[in-house]
């Protein structure tokens, strides 16, 4: 099931609820991404308590290894990975793309080598959708094209732009095609399950994904196209791919507002927490990165007053935490950034925990933060001092030293 | 401060209890190694879980990097790691042995290159004293020579060993001078400390170590030796360094039950449960090794009906714990040998964390079994049980299949 309620607007801003087969989830919120079902450095047990209600899964990573059929015998990706509450899985589209020149996209789907193994694989809508359907995500994505923003140096042409979305919205129709049919065939084992179909309790949802580039009138006619198809929620896809910062802001605030209304939409792949907080300005409930998790363990650490590049010398002996107003284990474990820094330099796995803990307990704050906002109508004065506090800068002697 | 209670006694074995200037210990126990200050893996809030009360500090390593100035600065080794109960650290001589032909061993100390930066450096009775003592570790250790086993193939002569052990002793003697100068000198600032000595409150312990090699009377020699300078405890040094087992516990009954009755008995650097309870039936009281935790990032589990390597291919899909009837957070948590052995092959983080959770909270579940025992006047018939269950095995299909 889904079921999304507009609880509170404040300008775009959005303050929603979701409720999924394994759960509900307060809107704008940002899932950590566990590629291999797995977050990174990060137990089940850790995730709930920093606040995480929904985490991502990666379709194309588990369906290399340990692959689908495992899973589904240990109960589905929730079975297998314990983690009770919501999960989205992605299609694979984005990680085949990502490939690059070892895979060949043809009309039926994606043909390329496996990076594993060097099998050579086929990915196309209805595989997508059945290993989906395997892993039984509370919300699957459909199966798409990700237009590249420009090719062996090229901007993508707007030609170019308009034949990728255009099979990208033929492969969705087939991805709902094939989601519906394996409801009907396989019934997920989910509390409520009539027996299957679109609409009964215990389905999951499958989500649409507007792509065009960078071109307005080709992201318009994408989201037409899914809106006839019909989707339980729409995602942003095909930004984040290396175009600058204004052309992302500008389909952004093209696109988030035309999403339907009254159905939850997501914007893939985003991003810094400028970028959340730029994301839930236009209309945006959810979001998914690796940023946090993967620059915790490069020792790049975001905080409320700017980010901490932990690796720098000049923490060596400081006995302060990340952030000392910070509530995360990390923080108020009284972690110092001396430790943690010699923790990451000895390759302690504690080190790639404690900063992992930290940035992900600062993004999931941050969309507590804005919830809070746009409930009680102060999402304005929240994102004034969101930006005044971030370039405060807690590297300079006179920042965060001030607060101890 | 050091307080050995002698609570019961079961054959040989001990029961006790050593009050520490960080906490209470109850004795028999183990301690997980935490070489760069960190236990791998593990948090210090996970160590406190799975009933972790004293864990080891490598002083070797620790004084490479991050080097003394900055823990001392971050008040000791408590501090620096956050971890609230007692630590032994030991004194850096076995990992400059282990060092082999890089390193040189003379009447002073030992001259190695740094194994990080080829640094020549010289590691001394007094410099070891002075590393531990910044360290503020509770129990410190003499600095020694570990006397091999063989030498390029052959076996260490009876005056190899006894020239070894006679240096160890005057070692031993320039530790006890050291530690208790800098006791007087720079008082520690550790609760009930009133300005240093030997007896204050405040004062660390220190230990004394037996070697000797695989000769009874050089034990015998060494442990005289060392009651004449005197000791708050005595560790048995030079044991798992290659020998055969049968010489190893030959050594392990000639010298532990005629260590001090009334002060705690460590056995360094041993081993598999096997050996634990070995250990435990001679009187020993502390323990440390790094085999459950090493072991558990390579996938091999200890439990109860015997060893588990993980990443046996049968596991691929088994949808049990480790141990169905372990209450350790991987197992009670319901983390599937399918999942965890999915996370090491692929490198995820969470994969040696739940094995490690397992390996320890088994050891020191074992070891408070055995506290029980002897309270009881059962130790006897747990060993049997020990072993029975031990060699029931893990592996075969009417093993653990049975118990689900």
């Amino acid at each position: 099931m889904l079921h999304y309620e507009l609880l509170k607007t404040d300008g775009q801003a959005r303050r929603g609820r979701l409720t999924l087969n394994h759960g509900t989830v307060e809107t704008p919120i940002f899932m950590p991404v566990g590629t291999y079902g797995a977050v990174k450095a990060m137990s089940p047990r850790e995730l709930e308590e920093i606040g995480a209600r929904i985490i991502l899964g990666n379709t194309f990573h588990l369906w290399l290894r340990p692959g689908t059929e495992v899973i589904k015998a240990l109960g589905g990706l929730h079975g297998f990975n314990r983690w009770p509450h919501p999960i989205l899985t992605d299609s694979g589209g984005f990680q085949v793309w990502s490939l690059g020149k070892l895979r060949k996209i043809e009309e039926h789907g994606v043909h390329f080598a496996s990076p594993i193994n060097g099998d050579r694989l086929l990915l196309t809508p209805e595989e997508s959708m059945r290993i989906q359907h395997a892993l039984n995500s509370d919300i699957a994505m459909v199966f798409d094209e990700c237009t590249p923003y420009e090719t062996d140096g090229q901007l993508t042409t707007q030609a170019e732009a308009a034949q990728s979305m255009q099979l990208s919205l033929r492969w969705a129709r087939r991805s709902r095609d094939t989601f519906e049919r394996l409801g009907q065939e396989q019934p997920t084992n989910n509390p409520g399950n009539g027996g299957g179909g679109k609409g009964t309790n215990g389905q999951n949802a499958l989500f649409g994904i507007v792509q065009g580039g960078m071109f307005t009138d080709l992201r318009d006619e994408s989201l037409a196209g899914l809106t006839t198809i019909g989707f339980e929620g729409f995602a942003i896809g095909g930004l984040s791919v290396g175009e600058p910062k204004e052309d992302m802001i500008r389909i952004l605030n093209h696109v988030a507002p035309r999403l339907p209304q009254h159905k939850p939409r997501y914007l893939m792949g985003v991003g810094t927490p400028e970028d959340l907080v730029r994301g839930v300005a236009a209309g945006i409930d959810l979001f998914d990165c690796v940023l946090p998790t993967r620059n915790a363990r490069n020792g790049w650490l975001f905080t409320r007053f700017g980010d901490l590049k932990l690796r720098n010398a000049r923490w060596f002996s400081d006995p302060r935490p990340i952030d000392p107003g910070c509530g995360c284990y990390a923080c108020a474990g009284g972690f110092s950034r001396a430790y943690i820094q010699h923790l990451q330099k000895v390759n302690e796995i504690l080190g790639a925990r404690l900063a992992t803990i930290h940035n992900l307990y600062y993004y999931l704050t941050l969309m507590q933060e804005m919830r809070v906002a746009i409930e009680t109508g102060t999402f304005q004065d929240f994102v004034k001092r969101f930006h005044t506090d971030r370039c405060r800068g807690i590297d300079g002697d006179d920042a965060l030293g001030g607060n101890d």
